[in-house]
């Protein structure tokens, strides 16, 4: 029996960018489970609708079909309590779900016009026309509109950071001595951001530059050699 | 033994409207900690000169002087860990540190302007002067032009509280199924404005202001029923 999880890819069926999926992926990795990737396009719907839905990433684990980052997280805590904890408590457990809502609302509105483009570009040919309608139907402009000023948007995304920044100050990771799975949700934005663009998010001396640093060599290294770029 | 608080207090010494010293006294609730609140003025710093610094709260337990509101939270829970925990474990006290930077900056970042002329007119009059000079310095604008605009400014911070909103879509505190340390950090910046100010931050139908309800009913009512405006 082996573990799968569906994990958007672009035209290189090897470039995997979807922030949810690897918050998925790193939080496997955190339990020490093995799991088999399976690359997958946004306009692949068939292929998932075993599982009732139309979006990645979606793990099958035995007979468990789990959708959603979150859910999945839960289910991996909650069905293998003695691998190491992703919430370490029930306190933790609660406000990684306040983390989860920070970076969609907060850090992800901030990023995705740095990245929108070349998210595009780097998508299947077969994937373009649907990310760019229902992107820019969702946004009210063009992707060339919303990226056109991002030397300038940059620096909303990097104020956003602020308060992971003073975070930092006190502890080296989100969850403390460790990194644990508030620190994957945000790592799962800069693994989105680096698997598909050379554009720089953030200043070499950035303390958030550093933790990121130090996340990308987490499990043998497994997110600095994903497919990407090195910004 | 009595267990003391200082506590900033405005021209009427009943009106206690620090963020930080709000931080302080529900935790010690939280605790089920009796403690004598002594009413404090920006400008007495001779007062609490025996703490080593100058700013409240000062809590005085016994013959533990401790300072600094994230710093006393922790001292309560790992002085009493026999009662009510604040964190529910290590995850949650590390998460609880990104929720005291997230408000820090992030909230009371978009509060100040909302709130400081209201803050200046109910200090004491001997604290004015410092209170304008330090505030007006730290802006680079009087308290006037800084909260001019605040009819519209306060869509800002109710966008602020976004990741917030989203949370208490899927449970009724930040800390879960009841409130802990997390939500007296955030409940600590609605109390400093409800305290000072009239101003409505939030309009009466949005989930954050229904949590705040919950909120001032805890402890018998005790956030409720201090002296401050409705708002």
């Amino acid at each position: 029996m082996t573990r799968k999880l569906y994990d958007l890819a672009g035209a290189d069926p090897e470039r995997r960018f979807s922030p949810y999926c690897w918050r998925a992926k790193l939080a496997l990795a955190h339990k020490g489970l093995d799991v088999e990737t399976i690359p997958w396009r946004f306009t692949e719907r068939d292929a998932i609708a075993f599982s009732g839905q139309a979006r990645v990433p979606v793990l099958v684990d035995g007979d468990n079909v789990v959708f959603d980052s979150w859910t999945i997280a839960n289910y991996l805590e909650d069905t293998y309590p003695d691998r190491p904890s992703l919430f370490d408590g029930h306190g933790g457990r609660a406000l990684a779900r306040f983390v989860n809502s920070w970076v969609d609302v907060t850090l992800h509105g901030a990023l995705i016009r740095l990245v929108v483009l070349d998210i595009h570009d780097h998508t299947h040919e077969k994937d373009r026309g649907y990310f760019r309608e229902s992107r820019e139907k969702r946004f009210g402009a063009t992707l060339e509109a919303l990226s056109a000023d991002r030397d300038q948007r940059v620096v909303t995304f990097r104020q956003a950071l602020d308060p992971m920044r003073l975070t930092l100050k006190a502890q080296p990771y989100l969850c403390g001595e460790a990194p644990a799975y508030a620190d994957y949700i945000v790592m799962g934005a800069f693994q989105w951001a680096r698997c598909i663009s050379s554009f720089q998010l953030l200043e070499a001396d950035d303390p958030v530059a550093h933790w990121r640093t130090r996340m990308l060599q987490l499990f043998g290294g497994m997110p600095g050699n994903a497919v990407g770029y090195a910004a």
